[in-house]
């Protein structure tokens, strides 16, 4: 079979942080596949297939992602940020595993991209300094007590957390449930930022206490970073730098 | 003042992982600051000097960027993968803080890169395709106290784990003892994945399960991925795949 998969990630939104690879692979692909409003960033050259769709089927793209690539298409699956994290790479191998099996012959491979928390911490300073933890809001058929257990579980770490997809309409009040969980467990002056959009002409960002945080802030163009004990704020005449250091207790 | 300090990251290895922007800007600077190795990597122009250093001098080595841009420089600070995550941002932010105030004048951005646990997940399938925490081993300072609450508290949320530099000269038995503990928290049968410098010539992977794993397989260039319950493989005509799907408990 000579068609093949590559599952690819296009940043957060400046094309600047497209990786050559990611690129040069865009080229050779006969299709591309990816929620519509991605596949709108890319100039696709004569003769290449725009698949576009809703954010909310992933796994039917993935689907027909595979049968294409069977079929001896040359398909690009396209995220944004990384696709391996929280994006197209694990549809794609949940599409794999429960396909026929002659998919599993199919020439895949996955490149890696610039996440969303990488562009908020680089805009921010240097939050994600030392050990962190990432969680995405977004799962719908996460139970609560999952999630309240992972939280709990963050906060008695003292790790840093990035939090995806903060708000969804299926699940609003995730994000308030969260904030009002981590306030019973860490201090009320622990930073919270919301980076909405980093990258794009619209990019915004907004710092705040654990204690003043309103969810209602952040949309899904947001990625919400929490500090640990040890995240700090540095006072320069252009704003301010946030950042964790890299030694633990190093500032006490 | 008319210097300025970009913050850069290489990504895992592989040139073709380095972004558009980085390339740009590592072109504009007059220095370039980093560990030697890594602006081995760069081509640098007729003009440009490269202050290439040690390993274990990183707040030295943020002093004398911060010294040079306040004087006038274009400096560049180099780390591999992305300068956010347990890399050169946060020495450059602790330096600032302890330095002089005018320092705090300088024109200082930093630039998202490709981290190696994305480098390593990508080769893997999607092992960070859902919740995850990130922990570094190499820290001197931090106290096995610390260490042992964040694996207790990785393993008490269920999360997927990416250890970075998992080995080193000074704590050669961190990541010995990370394992141990996990074995009394987490399944025999949990997935572990040695992924030593990938996007290298020499790149390996080694994947067993957390109760074979073995310390001694782990170097400086390792990055180990440990899974939560629900990461699964999917074997393959060519080997297979490492995924964590996106929903959980959908497995069950």
């Amino acid at each position: 079979m000579s068609g093949w998969l590559r599952i690819l990630g296009l940043g957060p939104g400046n094309p600047a942080w497209i990786t050559p690879e990611t690129t040069a692979l865009l080229a050779e692909a006969t299709d591309v596949i990816g929620y519509a409003p991605y596949l709108a960033r890319l100039r696709l050259r004569l003769g290449q297939i725009a698949h576009g769709s809703d954010n909310r089927v992933e796994i039917d793209r993935a689907r027909l992602a595979l049968a294409m690539a069977a079929a001896g298409q040359r398909v690009a699956v396209v995220s944004g940020g990384d696709p391996g994290i929280f994006a197209m790479a694990a549809a794609v191998f949940e599409a794999l595993e429960a396909g026929p099996l002659a998919w599993r012959a199919i020439d895949i491979a996955v490149h890696p991209g610039v996440s969303a928390m990488q562009a908020a911490a680089a805009r921010l300073g240097a939050p994600l300094g030392h050990d962190f933890c990432v969680i995405s809001l977004s799962d719908n058929l996460k139970p609560w007590t999952i999630l309240e257990k992972r939280l709990d579980a963050v906060a008695a770490g003292d790790f840093v957390l990035a939090l995806y997809n903060p708000a969804s309409k299926a699940r609003p009040d995730r994000l308030h449930q969260a904030f009002a969980r981590l306030r019973t467990l860490k201090a009320r002056e622990t930073p919270v930022a919301f980076a909405r959009a980093i990258g794009r002409a619209d990019e915004s960002l907004f710092i705040t206490t654990l204690a003043e945080a309103d969810a209602a802030r952040a949309d899904m163009a947001t990625l919400v970073l929490i500090g640990s004990s040890e995240t700090r704020w540095i006072a320069t005449p252009g704003g301010g730098w946030l950042y964790t250091p890299r030694t633990y207790g190093a500032g006490r």
